[in-house]
């Protein structure tokens, strides 16, 4: 089923589901109003939420008519946002554009950092460029959220945690992040809000793409209409995503309702083009010894989908214009 | 006046009113069920806890007794935890014991970190030591709870976001924090879960003692009941609350109820102790070039309190066994 959040002036939104294959919802306010209050009890809702997204999907039931710009970040504000790195020819990449060392761990030890979550950005909000030197850079990744999740889940178990997927647009400060994790305290500053896909989505919606912790679909990114990138998002993803749930849950537990990222989505096969302008920007500096992609400008647009093999777009559009 | 939240089974508490000068609270649910509730509506309902806390101090209501083990965190989960290190001498000390730079922007730009807040102690939660070699540390500090922060406030507005204030113990795993920095992308599994204190009070509660957007009380720390630290929470925190939300709101908004702490507290003036064990341990390296203090074993009790002119403990007693 497909979940999302309409933005009704509340903090949290209003919980709906959403139609698989057509452009309908039905409030489910009557089962939780919002998506965190499903996810904190989630054996309770799920049922009656599948049972709703069954009627609405069989046409039993007829729902309004779905507009994205009227939904709110599936959570608007989430308990915590930890954001992995889990493809490695990012990593590579974008380490050496900023002349940083990879670490000598890479390939055992998954790199996570610890994002901010008390305010999301709508799907299609504005991304406001608030000093063009901050070099905006947009991410497109896919994440999972989580139940309730014990300290010391192994990635044996780390699969059973995964309630929802989502995609998410992690917006990243170039220009600030060197300065920034030479302080040595990981990111701040560099990373302004995020923005989620509009609908958050169970196992089902993603069928056999859903496996090994991994979701083998291509995650395209337009910038201005254009196709920037289309790689896939199973692939080359060196960590699972129960091995990132493993990994962060040995020391400490996680609420449900808790966001992992995957890191931008990278591929290191020619022709599938990149999730973010900086990996965009260091394949041209090595093929020509200069970027000449610019950060994101005032006027340009982002957006990001996932379609599946039928050419259904699983999660809606990202799609945010630069102001 | 001192607000809490009783620990009832439910994830987020209920929220109660606790008596200024009496062990005695009452029921706050009929004007807010938690304190993230009340945050989120905080001018509808502050007045009310103002009124509630008055008539519980005046003898006029007569409350239940209050025990400070009925007690969750004052927020049990909380959007976001944003944790400063305003403090240098103990940033100084602490650098210096892992053989870390100091940054160089050290005494202009302050260094803050994301911390994980979905899922915090109770101030009487065990220390649960899940591995003896990770080096269990304490941290004491005062923290600061927001109202909805925007994007861009000033150091002179930021003094208005301020609604409550706790004490924290921000765990540290030392064995863990130079293999995790050194990855480059800040603390994750080498922060496990903090405890904050029984009460979060308002600025009332303070008097005099907050101003110039610090806290000018001295917080004291015991190790198995003897003290071992006392120093001052206002004289020498080099970035006031002011500077720390007005960094942290440079690229964005921050939700109500996000926490923000002041690193560990420290002074440079000999005999007032510590308020962690690393920097103990630091200073007797220095001294005799070896560190005697062992980090946190199973059996140990941290306590930590601030108590006023008067005695008062302001926010209760913050006490941990390790097991």
């Amino acid at each position: 089923m497909r979940l999302a959040t309409l933005a009704d002036g509340s903090r949290d939104g209003k919980l709906i589901v959403v139609a698989s294959r057509r452009d309908e919802y039905v409030a489910a306010s009557n089962i939780a109003p919002t998506l965190q209050m499903a996810l904190d009890n989630w054996d309770k809702c799920e049922p009656a939420l599948q049972l709703l997204a069954q009627q609405l999907n069989s046409g039993q039931l007829v729902g309004d008519k779905i507009d994205v710009r009227m939904l709110a970040s599936p959570l608007p504000r989430a308990y915590e946002w930890v954001d992995g790195s889990a493809f490695l020819h990012h990593v590579r990449l974008v380490r050496k554009a900023r002349g940083a060392e990879l670490p000598a761990t890479l390939l055992e030890d998954p790199l996570v950092y610890q994002g901010g979550s008390g305010h999301f950005l709508a799907p299609t909000s504005d991304i406001n460029i608030i000093n063009s030197e901050y070099g905006y850079d947009f991410e497109a990744e896919v994440c999972v959220v989580l139940a309730d999740t014990p300290l010391g889940t192994s990635a044996a178990h780390a699969h059973a945690q995964v309630r929802l997927f989502m995609l998410v647009n992690d917006v990243s400060l170039r220009g600030l992040i060197p300065a920034e994790l030479a302080k040595g305290f990981g990111f701040f500053i560099s990373k302004p809000a995020s923005a989620f896909s509009p609908y958050a989505v169970t196992a089902d919606e993603l069928g056999d793409s859903w496996r090994e912790g991994r979701v083998h679909l291509p995650l395209l990114t337009k910038l201005n209409g254009k196709q920037f990138g289309n790689p896939n998002a199973g692939v080359e993803m060196h960590f699972s995503f129960a091995d990132l749930i493993a990994h962060i849950s040995k020391t400490r537990a996680f609420t449900a309702g808790t966001i992992v990222g995957s890191g931008t989505v990278s591929n290191s096969s020619a022709g599938v083009g990149s999730s973010c302008l900086m990996e965009k920007r260091m394949l041209e500096t090595i093929a020509t010894g200069k970027a000449s992609t610019p950060f994101l400008q005032r006027g340009d647009r982002v957006e990001i989908e996932m379609c599946d093999a039928d050419g259904r777009s699983v999660f809606g559009k990202i799609s945010q214009a630069c102001v």
